[in-house]
């Protein structure tokens, strides 16, 4: 393990400038104005071990909006306010290989839940199943459970993001309306979207996500602190989620060429772990084709390969 | 003519018995109270000829709401207030071979609007576009133009049926985000559907139904005052949409069996006519499988064969 | 109705060299060499009247291959073999809103019967009902019924096209093969693909077309020679389908701009006719998007418009 | 690790008592008869360690045909003969979240070529790619490696399952004249057929299950022998897509319930392992609605849970 740190710390910096350049072949996220100043070239990464130390390369400055990434907690914390039952009655557990926002299996697959938690409708659904009686309380609930991921209390989400998300997320209403007509949504379809549209917004930058991993590298016991956060059995269904369906439309090649669970976000973030020994958070703004960082799968691709990191 | 109208004087009350019991065959809507207290085996037609003289037969004392009837005038009023060109950019001229609320064709096929006024995308995309400053005004020159077509100044909108309608709406309301979503749609949501639900809600008879088909039947001109109420080439476009489109997904089968343009609600009505003859207005409210009035449809098929009226 | 003649005598030179130019917006169909070698910019038609005298206009010397346009009358030869309700119970009556090649309601809407008897997959079941103890046989069945309805007996298939969709027809075999395992076709495949192939493959000009199109108008009856050929029930519902589902993805259009029953092929071939008056052929190799000669259309719009031959 | 194997020998008679009555919310596969007749209340297991040992228990003396469990070992070969370059131009890496046989990806999503290997489309396609002259040659390459993977030199395929599989297979053929189109296949659709249909046909039992499971389990090195067989990159593959497609539209929910890589296949068989330490290969043919044994899956989840297999 020493010689996997210290390679790490050798060849980190090597491998973001290497890396680095894939930002051109793909874009910025460009449908709020928030999102599109981000700095296309820019890439960074922070990997965390379980006493807490990071190696650190690139642009690790950058803050940015976890967007989908939170998928993976709120699924979590709709799982310890619910259980399995309850959650699974509202989501399935398969991946689709339409795209995150599609509305197809909805109307084409009875009995027409989400099939899953990650993609948009099945994330929607799940914020609506976070306890609390008000969207500003379900809301302070998630802030809470991701100070407490991040151990860093300043966590915020960004006003002017959510502001936009919420200005201009017809799509996401459209999803939540037909999930409304299904009987799926708990509660008024502009409360849950509150709540979603404010998770997605929540602002933080590659340490915080390392963090976040990292408590799942350690099956939901926070390693640095040695507190017990979450419940072994749902960072395991998270982590088989974030395998299975973490990166949209390119999860199945993510596994193959990286194999390790991973969720990106559209601002540029990915969150990935290796499990028993790091968690890892990076972000590179442009995105490819199906939506995740391109500089970052890429980075993610040569430092598997060089060290060996895949499950399978 | 003269036999032909003698001759439905003589049948129809015969042929009305005859075709009443296949109701057993449908269902009444019930997916709102108001709907599904209409009386199963009721069967009502009136065919009025150019000069406004009726043939009646069953229960036409019957009030019922327009529902998806009221698409052909809006599609009218929307033509009148805007022209083809703005029109037709908003919805397409082809038949889905979907359910009448799907939403796949938005998403599979570019440019995603509507693929034609009458199903449900496409209405909502038309009620948009009715002149007004409100959808206050929107709604009332929707009816003013409803009342001038069957010279009836009660018409009103039924309060309860739109209130059941807005209130349990979501399919319509995740279409309308959609449209959003894609530029498709003038105004905020809320505003476009409080003019759809409240035009699906205007509440008419058989009677009424037939003189608005009588209009179209002779080209927008009302045969019985001499006014012409609507251009021509507004009223051909409106008869080749009930032709292909107007039947929701047996509109092949009854262009084939009937062969006359007609427009079906999901209240049992259906409003029909025999170009340069006459206008027909029925109701039946238990719906077949494809959400027709199930003895409405094999009156129509009956009436059509004896008396020879298809257009091909 | 003279002065409709003469003014189409006086008139369809013009508007054949004024429409000519539409075919930069099109391309000739290219997938066997046979058909990508059509003159790109021709333009021809002949209208026919009930005393078979024509009105010709442009380039109506091509000979071209039926193509899509003979499965009209596949179809009306497969009712008069096996009447209305056995072919109905292998082809639906409804639009589809796919490409005439599409598989996705095969697979997704229950039966799994093609939707209509003009997309490709009805048209192959259709060409599996027709009467005859051999492809041989069957195929000269439908060749003979080809060359009664043209007062032609020198039609016949053209063998290179022939060979070049058999050998390519992959899509076809496919849709086929689809069929078969639904339990829709009557025969081998290959045995079903082969009468199919060289229907599609019967060479003809716009005059055979034409003369065709002239049985329909007159509703069964060549009205030169006043032999009766077809039932008219069976010309009703060609011609209805001719008007839902003719013109490919394109015949709600087609329906609302020329409002006339027509079948194109991809040869750049429309059949058409005006009910009880005239039989229309017309051939333009270049294609729209939709596949329909983009010429063509657009010279059936200006005779349509000029002399007011909607349907509607 | 000793303890685990003792576990496993004094529970798993018990195990696959439990989880026996399972059958009764499956059926077997009937569309042939050669799988009808197989005993639905079966269910077998063997776990085969590094040593070669097995902890043996149920019905384990049933011989099955590996149908989709052999798609696995041909993308292997396939890559074998190609490498990765070659395969992934071919087929794709993501999951489909439709059924096995579904036309619709191909026909909705570009390039059309099939999402992955394990789905009927795309394991046509690998076949396609396996070196040899003839069919016959390809055959037999591949069943040479079957038999090299299970140690066992009698392996064979089953004539008559072969034979009906070839006869009433259309929906394949549909499937490959498709591919064949889109210029995915090699060489005749009935040839790459022939080599298709024979190794789904391949005969043999649990313990030959899970020695090939157990050569994937130590990464393509047969631990018993210490033979190299598969290069491991191709074994992280093929254990990547056993994760996410392996189990059909159940493969996201197996893997949240038991977490391991496996395959399954129509006749009931399952094969599994854990890494690094087992093979297992089991049976059960009564299928549940998503087309896996249902007594089967039960009994992996009961053994995973108990033994803590999961990778995530």
């Amino acid at each position: 393990m020493t010689s996997e740190w210290q390679r790490l710390q050798s060849k980190l910096p090597e491998w973001v400038e290497q890396n680095r350049h894939e930002y051109i072949h793909g874009k910025v996220a460009a449908y709020i104005p928030e999102l599109s100043k981000a700095p296309a070239d820019a890439l960074g990464v922070v990997v965390m071990n379980g006493a807490g130390e990071t190696v650190v390369a690139g642009d690790t400055e950058l803050q940015f909006t976890m967007q989908s990434i939170s998928k993976v907690f709120t699924l979590i914390l709709a799982l310890m306010d619910n259980g399995e039952d309850v959650v699974f009655s509202k989501v399935g557990m398969e991946p689709t290989g339409d795209r995150f926002n599609s509305m197809l299996k909805l109307e084409l697959v009875e009995p027409g839940i989400p099939f899953n938690p990650l993609i948009n409708a099945g994330a929607i659904a799940v914020s609506s199943l976070i306890r609390g009686n008000s969207p500003e309380e379900r809301f302070a609930r998630v802030l809470q459970f991701f100070r407490l991921l991040t151990c860093n209390d300043t966590l915020e989400y960004d006003q002017d993001v959510y502001d936009s998300e919420s200005a201009t997320g017809h799509l996401n209403r459209s999803l939540a309306y037909f999930l409304m007509e299904k009987g799926i949504l708990r509660g008024r379809v502009e409360d849950v979207l509150e709540v979603y549209f404010r998770h997605c917004a929540v602002k933080l930058n590659c340490t915080d996500l390392a963090r976040m991993g990292l408590v799942l590298a350690y099956n939901g016991r926070d390693p640095v602190t040695g507190v017990p956060l979450i419940p072994r059995r749902f960072v395991q269904i998270a982590k088989t989620f974030m395998t299975t369906c973490g990166m949209y439309d390119a999860s199945g090649e993510f596994a193959i060429q990286v194999g390790l669970p991973a969720k990106s976000g559209v601002s540029g973030g990915i969150m990935t772990m290796v499990p028993g020994r790091y968690g890892i958070g990076l972000v590179g703004p442009s995105l490819n084709r199906m939506g995740n960082s391109t500089a970052g799968v890429h980075l993610l691709e040569t430092m598997s390969r060089d060290l060996d990191w895949s499950l399978f």
